[in-house]
């Protein structure tokens, strides 16, 4: 992928590092179906079923324990 | 989203941290499906079927994980 | 939940950091159920089905590893 | 479970800590199903449907961090 | 795999990290199934699944996590 | 198993390091279904199907955790 996206895993709040979670977890789906056309089309599966609702926070948690981590959890 | 949900994931005793832990999971989901009626919909499939409860707990657990790290285990 | 039941992951031996792990994973599915009576219902499906009870064991091994490092694995 | 199967997470061995992650993952599923006739049972769900199959390892691999953690992985 | 595809888990940036991390998921499908006839066969099913497609994120995900701890998080 | 298959996590370079996590991958399979005949007769149902694909990719990734933390990443 060409465009730049992500230049750094430090964030100010942990608000903003679980969206950078977010981020990280639809780009994971975008960078295997690049097609914006497919992924529309997609959307409702997503969103709209419980199975992949939670699948979905489950990705979002692993991501959040990186960037957590890389943060060292705000702590500082 | 504007809305102000997580500003530290430091808790006092291990059970506030655990409930954090929800509330991350329950946000993934909520930053995946934002409508309020359509999650009302979706909630029987949750909560009265066995193999997403599973899940809804891995999701847990797997936010527990970042949550205790960054109490330190509530060991200090 | 009003009710205090994590006031620690310290134990006194490996094997009841796992049952605690055990109870963690457990008490994910009572939050997002809390009605005992329809865990009840469902219980035949998470004990007599395959499939969930390698994802129960998934979720305990999730939180077992959570435990184990607050204890420092009882290298100690 | 007032048997006592669990007293160390230290091993001589790499292989005889996956072994223990082995042993770990099947204590999960043995606590959600503690009969073993259902248990025995169900075998062949588990050892005959590849599905289950890379489960099972997925929970193997979860448990042998754990052990692996514990035992600084036997680099000492 | 006779092939030298991974030579060092370190990148300059934390997109390159995520790169990466994309590369060592897709990996571990190929040593699984090293026919490119059958993954090409395949390919819709991967891209065009919702499921599958969350799946995919969740090993990216996990690949992201070991490579951003051996990057020490991009912080230095 | 009587049979020695892992006396160390340390290898030279991190792609013996991903091979050696497909080996513990496998071996999980191998231990819950002893049998080589019948491992033989699930090995399409691996191969060529895309959600067992990407499982074992997932479990692969777990087992590179540990590796690449055993190898403190092939830093030094």
């Amino acid at each position: 992928m060409s465009e730049q996206w992500l230049t750094s895993l430090i964030t100010k709040t942990p608000q903003e590092g679980y969206e950078l979670a977010i981020k990280l977890s639809r780009m994971g789906v975008k960078y295997t179906q690049p097609s914006d056309a497919v992924r529309s089309k997609l959307r409702p599966d997503y969103s709209e079923n419980s199975e992949n609702l939670i699948a979905s926070s489950q990705v979002i948690a692993t991501n959040f324990q990186t960037v957590s981590a890389a943060n060292n959890y705000w702590r500082d």
